[in-house]
């Protein structure tokens, strides 16, 4: 069963937020790699943030051909996801992989969540910047290096990572009322969209990945 | 007539150096991007930076294939980037613009002066990885729209140019110690290269791009 055609302004709503996810992970990711203790590393989370900005252009090309100037549709989300970003600056290498592993996999789990209440071809936009595994990895190795060096770390990033998921939230309230209900309309809209469901989901989704790190949550 | 082919070391040598630049680059345009007046201009130098990461992974993995780990090769010159970095920080959106267009260029230039010197592939790699044009012409259109909404502000970038040249020629005498003359007899060994006609080369151009976006050198 397709879903009916959400509206558009709720459609151009989901991009912007998309868009400025992507636009602020790239500026905080590519600050984080200074903290990276070697050149091979920094190299490495900064082609992370790299391919953020990629996807971004790709979400900005298709609000401008929706007729939706990319900066009017991201103005609402700078607040919140600028406060998301400045609440949780990590404070060591360790702290900011591990920032990039929850934070591009919840994203993603939100991802395909919503995709499935857009149409096309906004739905195999949202799918296809979807973040690389390879990236993922990347990550969850040098979580599993930090933890292997010092086991201590484990419980140190663990509360991290707790922090990260509890400052998302909170902002995400505040992401939902910046867009006065439109992404609640777009999820409504849907109708396959399981609110419920989908934040269930991306619970025992990111308890499983934290595990799979040596972390709990 | 083909250059001869220069001994390996340097070769690596200047891979190193161009690795190392554009990680670099990366950085610093990623944080000067917070300097943009709005989200469409942040995304574009954003996106001026990404190009560099893509750049530095194609000659990061030229130098794995050479048998040199990247970081080796580029960990003598560290130091004097990261100084003419750190001694050219721009203070507004205008002098940021201004950095990129200027570093872009003369970065370029050098590049094709050097291409000459160097054997198949590696030739080909260094003269790939130039800059895109459509890059340069942003920074310059940026450029402009401030000198024309300010015409004082033409004598302020006129003086900021001429100290990016000043702090980059000066760390250039740090870099050709920092590798222990490997560049300077790649040179040499290229046959091909003049080094005071590249320089002299170097500086024309450099003078007829500032007059060309209103700056004086």
């Amino acid at each position: 069963m397709s879903a009916p055609t959400p509206p558009g302004h709720a459609v151009a709503d989901l991009l912007g937020l998309v868009a400025l996810g992507e636009l602020l992970a790239f500026d905080r990711m590519a600050a984080d790699a200074r903290l990276a203790p070697d050149l091979r590393r920094r190299a490495a989370l900064s082609e992370m943030a790299a391919a953020e900005i990629a996807n971004y252009r790709r979400v900005a090309d298709r609000l401008t051909a929706l007729g939706v100037p990319p900066d009017d549709a991201m103005a609402a989300y700078v607040m919140p996801l600028q406060a998301y970003h400045d609440s949780t600056e990590p404070r060591d290498w360790a702290e900011a992989v591990t920032k990039a592993y929850v934070g591009d996999a919840i994203t993603d789990d939100f991802l395909r969540g919503i995709a499935v209440a857009l149409g096309e071809p906004d739905r195999q936009l949202v799918l296809d910047v979807l973040h690389e595994s390879r990236y993922a990895e990347f990550a969850a190795a040098e979580i599993r290096l930090a933890v292997a060096a010092d086991p201590t770390v484990a419980g140190r990033l663990s509360m991290w990572a707790r922090r990260l998921v509890g400052e998302a939230l909170s902002q995400a309230g505040r992401v939902a009322t910046a867009d006065h209900g439109a992404l609640t309309m777009l999820i409504a809209a849907g109708g396959d969209v399981d609110v419920a469901e989908l934040f269930r989901r991306l619970t025992a989704a990111h308890t499983a990945r934290m595990a799979a790190v040596g972390l709990n949550n």
